[in-house]
């Protein structure tokens, strides 16, 4: 068991108290026992620790939490990250390549790669080396997987799709099917437009479960480096997200739309086709945006307005009972000054 | 075939007519013929029944409907339920263990247990008396699941969850999969909080198709007994829902919320984080619950409202040009009396 | 490679220019190249075509472009999509049965058939001449699937489902769960009402990745020809979908709604249950459906109006703090006129 003062080294903090205490686990902050450390988020300097008995805490630097074991740091949340992945060490899935996995004989696969049973590699496709194949998932022909990539049970990756090093793709995932694309003949019939395009992933991205990226019709679906999404997310055919961006459950991102970097969505977000979203924007939750959002701003609302305009009218919007009371009373009033 | 006087004693009513009259099935009410019973909902007891062509009918004990053959209950609706079963009783999807499944040495299987065909089972996951696993479903280690489960296709449940008996878990369902949790570094690089706790379901639980429930971070997901989620639907990390709740198709209920029991909840609702909403709420469909509801109501909007505000909210809110009218009338009017 | 008159008489179209042009491949418009072709659409007859260096364009008959090299043809898009389809030819995902598939002997499979690897096939279930299912699909018993289908991996459909011919289902898509029906006991438990009915799924139909097509209760659930659904949708039980008709994606159907022909709904639409929606009806993204629609029109908003009520509505509604102010300056001057 690592001691205070490991602990310290392990996040790049300065530690105060008794440097020697053992510490077994990391918890939340109140069910940490005297063998835990615990953390108190940067913007919750004043927090109520009077019933903590964690062992320890790692508090932000300019914290004026004075808890008798603690370790200071820049970031308690960041620092948190790196012990949990300290204490909770992830167990491989698989060990090599299952007997009842199928690995085309033109696939090639890198050094330490796993595929678990009842895995599907098709022709031509290239695995980095490192990447796990978890059972049950389907990588169609000429795919191409990087270094250290998770992918878990019952992915389905379809044909020509590119995606970079360190990427985690969640349970059920879908990437590079079909996108949504229809013509219409005279009499009404839709009649199915191929998508022939791919999909991009770029290193460090991480997509829910059950979520879906469409392959683009002629070119490309891309997501730049690092992009998160969460569970059930759906990103048309075509669509462009930047670097950082962080998507929440159930959004919906159109056709065609270019969304910049570190722009960040809450969850059931649905965005029209062929627009663009600056860098940085936040997207409250549930939003409709229907055009395009050329500056780093917050907006809500259906359709989407600047947040502060946002909630000056939805507070007004709940209020409309009152406004009409006004308005019949003034009725009433002029009524009353033109018969006089 | 059993007589109209057994199907009496299955549903705990009592029997019109013809006791002895063969029921050869169970219908819709307007599809059944005359060896078929049909149901009339307790609240439709004024329903129009003259093209009836039913053998018999299930209706409630006070009912008015006088028709030929019948069998008064409570609830027809529960009678029903109960017939169904009754009349289609489920067949098993696979006898024993599959000779294609993987089953983990360390697993441990009750009696009659059935896993299918490429189904995987990990280290140390435990399988309770009478449990299907059906096809291509992914058990990782250390899962517990009780008795009587029945796991459809492609379900994926991850390492450390625990299911109760009884439980439903319908295809494509993923349990367990990371929570969406980032930090930020100075620069605004998303960097991943590993997520390690883990999900626990309680007996007679069901889980819709494709439904996702995230792990905690450090904690514990719940669902307690007897709780319906739909398709779709996503639960977020550190959720606790409570018994008998009801969940619609494609709601997202964010991390650290806390659901009362026997709350209902309609199609694409998104609730806002850390909340907490109260025993026996209801929440109209497309709602957007953005804080706590402390007391049994019914609300509706986004944000939510109690649904009679929200009504005449919604009234005025579709009539707001009668109101910009009148507004200009009575501008005008002023200055008429302003000039005079 | 085939010349651009050949191109021309492929897709129906009258040729301009160098019709001895050898073209390489289709491309978009602005990444074409000497030996591509690209497309105009018919409603941008007026586009800035000045930077583009494709070898020939694809144009409507009637469209003042005046490219060198060109086809006339009366719909553009159309064309595109046959073009796509002769450059793009699909590469079948298998040959033959695969050693590791499953299925029963009971089952019946039309010549050339294909069947992947891990693919389940239940007992008495019937696949038609040309289709294939890929990896991980689980067909349970007594389905029906037509000729020329296309079921993509981890596929799940559920007993006693009836598919037509030519019908496409994406990766992941649930046809057959449960529908989401419960009873409640006096004591508010929820009982699970068994949902024995069945699906039925249209000649040309095509099911988007993920997405959810429940089975009725104990009629059936009914797609008819050529509905394209696009990924994550949901459809309850007991829905009937007129042919033609297109649903984007994280749009859900509640149960024992019908919808017409050729409806087009946007994304993340809600339609309630037991409602009509007539034909040709279109409803923009993210409204919320909560009665019938009874003639062809134009809806937006949640509740739904007529696209035109609402967008003067919305218009209004981002401006209410200029109304409220407004009323407060007519306010003043009336308690003025009353004063004098």
């Amino acid at each position: 068991m690592p001691e205070l003062k490991e602990i310290a080294t392990l996040i790049g903090g300065e530690w105060r108290g008794d440097g020697t205490l053992e510490i077994k686990g990391i918890q939340a902050l109140h069910r940490a026992g005297p063998q835990d450390i615990a953390f108190v988020a940067r913007d919750r300097g004043d927090a109520d620790i009077s019933a903590v008995r964690a062992g320890a805490l790692i508090v932000a630097g300019d914290s004026s939490i004075a808890y008798a074991n603690r370790v200071l740091v820049a970031d308690p949340h960041l620092a948190f990250a790196r012990l949990l992945a300290y204490f909770h060490p992830r167990r491989p899935f698989w060990e090599g390549i299952a007997a009842s996995a199928y690995v085309a004989d033109t696939a090639e696969l890198g050094d330490g790669v796993s595929v678990g049973p009842f895995a599907f590699v098709g022709a031509r496709s290239r695995i980095g080396a490192g990447s796990e194949i978890h059972s049950g998932v389907a990588v169609y022909h000429d795919v191409a997987i990087g270094r250290n990539c998770l992918v878990y049970a019952n992915v389905v990756i379809r044909e020509n799709v590119e995606i970079g090093d360190n990427v985690i793709i969640h349970p059920g995932a879908v990437i590079g099917a079909d996108g949504f694309g229809f013509g219409r003949t005279a009499e009404g019939a839709a009649v199915k437009v191929p998508q022939v395009g791919k999909v991009i992933i770029g290193s460090g991205c991480e997509i829910g479960a059950n979520t879906c990226i469409d392959r683009s019709t002629i070119e490309e679906t891309v997501l730049e480096e690092n992009v998160k999404l969460d569970n059930l997310v759906q990103v048309g055919h075509n669509v462009r997200i930047g670097r950082d961006s962080a998507i929440s459950s159930q959004t919906g991102i159109s056709g065609s739309t270019r969304i910049g970097s570190q722009v960040i969505m809450g969850g059931q977000v649905g965005i029209a086709d062929h627009i663009h979203i600056a860098d940085g924007v936040m997207i409250a939750a549930k939003s409709g945006v229907t055009g395009s959002i050329k500056s780093k701003t917050i907006v809500a609302g259906i359709p989407h307005q600047e947040i502060g305009d946002w909630r000056r009218n939805m507070v007004l919007a709940r209020n409309l009972a009152a406004m009409r009371d006004k308005l019949r009373l003034l009725e009433k009033k002029i009524r009353e000054l033109e018969e006089k």
